[in-house]
């Protein structure tokens, strides 16, 4: 394969560590229609003959069908799938297939391949993250004001709404979508033409083959483009944050779902049972989307680990840049489908919730609020008024509406009748106005605000 | 601190964990200003009067001043820099102090005053890495044809121009910097407001502090600005594939410098000796630019293992946000600030550059894509036939160019005299014009691109 | 400080960039001690006079008194603890100090007091986890009958009591005490003597050296000695398993202590309030142990990032080692010892244990198991039986004893009034006699033996 | 599958998360002999009868042999080995097979298939460390007297042997070895029996299954026993730290092979060549070796993930141990072979070695040596007298030797004619006779040593 520099073929154990076809096979599309531009091009550029081309794509077209009738056969010998298409192209077509690699070299190939792989994944989870906020936005639109507690520390803060709740994963999602497009705007460049590392003395038009491959130029200096994985390395940053919000959304739904809470219940689809324990229900997609965080962050850090320190040009260790970016991909891929599924499925008991949010004291920042506002007591002052009725309330275990107007007057005697009307969680929610905030006006304001944005995107 | 519930204070090692205003502190310049754009709109809004705006403001003026001539008293009991300011404005002005955490809680405080230091050290970020930019683009054009060899593997593979792998550094540099840019876009709204979490019932004016401070405009969604940690992690990102670069460039540096390479020489300034070995030059301070990738690439691992399964909305475990970014964004920026040093400041040795791109068979080639141009072979043959020239060639011991016209006619008959004409290195070198090749016209013509680029960057 | 080689001095960036004494100041114990049983030796082998050796010590036990007063002035010119040191040794006591570096390297005289450190923080460590082991074998006789819901999925599964879930950590801490007596074992042995990299001419005695440190032999190779950091990587990967026990225990802590679960109460002296909301009591401690592993296994990440691919020897990238163990070593303790104090501390609320025990069908799998042991049924079978029952006993929203024994024969003839002996929790929990089971006796059992085996490890 | 309690069947996208048939079946044999165990126990112990244990012991191993003539279906829709080989078995055997699963869970089932598998490999990885080793010794037996320069920051530091260098490899994976061992010790308990979580009401009998299973014991907490992947944390970590020097090896592999260096020459088996550049012999299995640490880490780092902060006891996310371990042990098996391979086969260039140790200065620390042995110098003043002769010598661009005497003398006057004496690359080896020093006599000394040890370990 290498010609004739070589005595001996590879050892066993080499040919074992050094082949990729078992992975880089995924990439025959690419590499195909990769070949097809850049043999259209050297025809154009009559670096090849028009008769040579054609024979060039015919065959590659043949082993297309031929992959994608799982009729080819690979070889590890031939080491990796450029290799693989090669060769069988000599078998199809005879001494043309020899004139494909003129100008090129597996270098600035397989920078091309991989790079088309990661842009259309990029655009798959781009679509998937839109249904996602979709599904988001549904959800918010129909709970808008169904009160739950809001928690900080799991504790019981300040009562807000399921809806406000949804919002919050509107903002992180649409977040790791803008994301995905900055990374997609900055991959948008063509390696083909970069060839081995110096480029080539070829007369070949770098933009005709871009331009084909659906890309808006090509890269700007040979060297660096068959050195750079920073396409793939920005993936998975993308990928690993994504992926942190998912897990913190699969967190909630598994504690939401317990006995004691209870807030939603995952439909039977998206549940399930145990070998042993005849009765349970469990919220295993839930738990497996909390988890994919963990390779997604494993794949990261394996490909910053590998391109550390590794000299220009291009070295074999960016070999290991693919197994890593394809599994962080599907697993993104499968996690934001699967959340999606669970979050259009789930019931919202909103009875508990309910209950749940009226507990835990969670209107005592309202009792202080009032203090301020009413009564002109410095914040800080309110806080500490509060904290003593509610040290009372819990000693008496009462919620803090029951207290009495003379207790409370007992902890400040300014305090009057009034004071009973903020109260309650439904008033605490409806009062909190500023931007942003949980009161359902303020919510639905940011539903079709987001709702706009995603139409416009849309289009 | 936490007013009237609590009967008992804390642990003593529950202190020891809890407080943060060890590192905390660093954060005082942001949380005082941000202190008087919320008090300046408190007044505005009619929240509190002028008179106690004007108090606040005098008091927070003060207590900068005392931090700043380091006469300010840390107390560790007051947990972090939010309470350890308030706590001394209150010495400086009494009640009205109180007022001034009307309408706000630490949570989005902390949000707010982190999210400030990130953007600022973005920003200074930028900057070091224009400077990084702007040393390589005059080393390019110092360099635009000094010969050295181009490595694949780390072995010689063809002749490229110092030039061209500087620029190399510069398409790197450049995707860091837009990356900073892209996150700097997207961090830009102001958190103040959000509240412990859901908001606030009083009246505030969201887009005002955000104007006030800078921000393009208030988040969305109160519940996601405190449980928001996107803009560090993002950040960590950036970091990790720019020290990524780093080390890249750093490893090449510390290898060209062996005497058995000779390609460049750090000065003393860069420089540092052996306490035992009275010879030394050591290249450390390319080696701790090497290694500054572990640390940031910890910090993001850190951060993201941290983030991993919160559940909404504030929990304390995003208190250990700070440390890692704190030595992570500082890290880089040493690093870029020595590589830049290093890079401006280093001697490149043109003649053993120049000895070893001829050595290596490097314009083999060349050699092949003569006989594709001239003697129309196709390129698999061509390939076939220079490996076969260059195993005669090393079992001889001579350059591929030495080798006789009889000796590669034995080889194939149709090669012609003319093939000497282009095994030159230099030809070589001057042949690769292919957009983004190593031609020396080529790199000039992408200096000045990217020069025009920085310059436009620049107003 | 380099001697002659050197013509001009480090440039700032450099000496920021390069300079160790900011943090490794910490190991001037160390690194004093050290040298005193460098010089004893280099005197016991007449390399150096009695009479320099004992200005030596003498002038090195001024520094530590210095240090250890405060009134030693660190210089960062000077690079690092070493040179900081021997630079005021000869202040202090003139030529003889330039003989103390005899047969010694900065190379092996770090990686002396970095091992040093490492190991006397291993051993601070196993204190620790002793600590704890024993604040879990108190808690866990207390509550060896106390039942609560067993988890599966954070959905209860069946019944087991606290003691026997104190017991899981316990083998948990315990693995980890024995991951820290293997890396004690592993790393005792001295690198004192190694040198620069090659050993030495002069004719040292490293076992005495190493027998005067407290080591159980010298290192074997000298490349080896001055290149390696598996101490410090092994500590790191030692830490990180044990900070993932702690944070699975944080975690439940956490969700243990919400009102929904009420399962325990943290007391105050590790509890944590709001600026803004009156009523909260945040299990902060938890939290921040729960984060802790972020950092300790960012530490891992970045040692074994710093040290992939380094050539031998030394290499100055490993001056990165130290601040990250620095850290994860003590935050690991500081969690250790935080969640002891939580652990002894809390309060555990039986009544909402026994309460969630008995709900949520947690005795199902003792329906089917009676069903293979009473009446023969192949376990697949009876656990559908079970199923169904259980999802009648759902449908009618009652608990699975109070289906009828006419309900039960519906959907098997062949269960009998027997059936209902099993189905208590107590019965569960009683029955559950397996080796290593949640039954009381078993329980109790292990109790015993870990007690024991703790108390021959204190001897 | 899970009974009567499921109203309806798994989503897709829920089967295509949830299933984990897809690896998990590579774990056949480990569940196959796990269940011939426990059904011989069941019935030793009286719970099943003879009759049902011997069917389903030839149930069982026709299942194995049908999965190993690749004539097994496996079924997606059948989640895990588990439950296809039962589902299989059932239609095998009939009802006998559903009384195979009394108690016991998948919970345990799979935490001892895992286990006995991470086992297994651990054992494999002790053999081809064996392997390394013995090629390392081999190697230095051969070359205890080939003088090469050592190095530090990989600039020349004081000549060494390239059998020294070598046996640093032996103490690297001398320990990586030990700590498999330890790893090993650890492990060794039986999980089957913990069953679900709690242990079973059934009067097995575990010790009789752990026996048979080939462990020391069963485990002594069943929450704990299904909780705990320490023991695939633990094997990560080992594997880390080896893989860590792996990649510093295939490092110096890389370096060596440039022909700036060209101390070794990989063989024909061990080289690539290029698809362009027809005279290139590359390193390819020292870099994909180097690289492999990438993705080792990184599955390090995944697990650690995926096990934060779970709480007790088995959640679903746990299923994301395996693909992490099988792949991460795979690779690290894979670069250990094709390590003792390169090592094993790779040509030392003896001539290229000792010319470079006698390059670049490295014989002056032992001019510093002389003057503090042979005119009693303190070493300080040594190292800054034989600083100036470097600088002077490289001015005159001269090796040191090659100074006359007046020329050091004027440096300092009380040098005399002997110094010349030390002033050669072979006085200087010979001369570090220091334990672990790179004196030949001590190099063989050490490879007596760790033959022994191996020889031993080997019984």
């Amino acid at each position: 394969m290498w010609g004739g520099r070589f005595a001996s073929g590879p050892a066993a154990i080499m040919e074992e560590i050094n082949a990729s076809i078992g992975f880089d096979k995924k990439l025959y599309a690419q590499d195909i229609t990769g070949s097809i531009a850049h043999a259209t091009m050297l025809a154009e550029c009559d670096i090849i003959t028009e008769e040579d081309r054609d024979k060039i794509i015919h065959g590659l077209n043949t082993i297309m069908s031929e992959i994608e009738a799982d009729t080819f056969e690979f070889s590890r010998a031939l080491e990796d799938i450029h290799m693989n298409v090669e060769s069988r192209l000599r078998d199809l077509i005879g001494d043309a297939a020899g004139r494909l690699h003129t100008a090129r070299s597996r270098n600035d190939q397989v920078a091309l391949d991989f790079r088309l792989w990661v842009k259309s994944e990029l655009q798959k989870t781009a679509g998937l993250l839109e249904k996602l906020i979709g599904a988001f936005l549904s959800r918010a639109e129909e709970h808008a004001g169904t009160v739950m507690p809001g928690f900080t520390h799991l504790q019981t803060a300040q009562p807000v709404t399921f809806g406000h709740h949804c919002m919050a994963y509107v903002e992180m999602f649409s977040r790791d979508l803008s994301r995905v497009d900055d990374a997609l705007e900055r991959l948008d460049e063509s390696p083909l033409g970069a060839a081995a590392l110096a480029g080539t003395g070829f007369a070949i038009d770098r933009h005709m083959t871009a331009k084909a491959l659906g890309f808006r130029e090509p890269t700007r200096n040979s060297l660096d483009t068959v050195s750079d994985r920073d396409f793939a390395l920005e993936m998975l940053s993308v990928a690993s944050i994504c992926a942190t919000h998912l897990s913190r959304l699969a967190e909630e739904i598994v504690i939401w779902s317990t006995p004691q809470f209870g807030f939603v219940t995952l439909s039977d689809s998206f549940s399930t049972g145990s070998s042993i324990m005849p009765q349970k229900k469990n919220p295993d997609a839930a738990e497996l989307v909390r988890a994919k965080v963990g390779r997604i962050n494993g794949a990261l850090v394996s490909l910053l680990t590998v391109m550390k320190g590794l000299p220009l040009s291009y070295s074999k260790d960016m070999q290991e840049d693919k197994e890593q970016v394809f599994d962080a991909a599907e697993s993104l891929e499968l996690a934001l489908a699967a959340m999606t599924g669970m979050i259009s499925d789930l019931t919202v008991n909103e009875a508990a919730m309910r209950k749940a949010a009226g507990s835990g004291y969670s209107i005592a920042t309202d009792l202080a609020d009032w203090c301020v506002r009413e009564i002109n007591m410095p914040f800080r002052d309110a806080h500490h008024v509060t904290g003593t009725a509610v040290a009372l309330a819990v000693k008496k275990n009462v919620p803090l509406e029951k207290l009495t107007l003379e207790e409370l007057q007992e902890i400040n005697p300014a305090i009057t009748e009034d004071v009973f009307s903020v109260l309650t969680v439904k008033k605490s929610v409806a009062s909190r106005t500023s931007f942003g905030g949980t009161a359902p006006a303020q919510v639905k304001k940011q539903i079709r605000y987001w709702k706009k944005r995603m139409e416009k995107r849309a289009k």
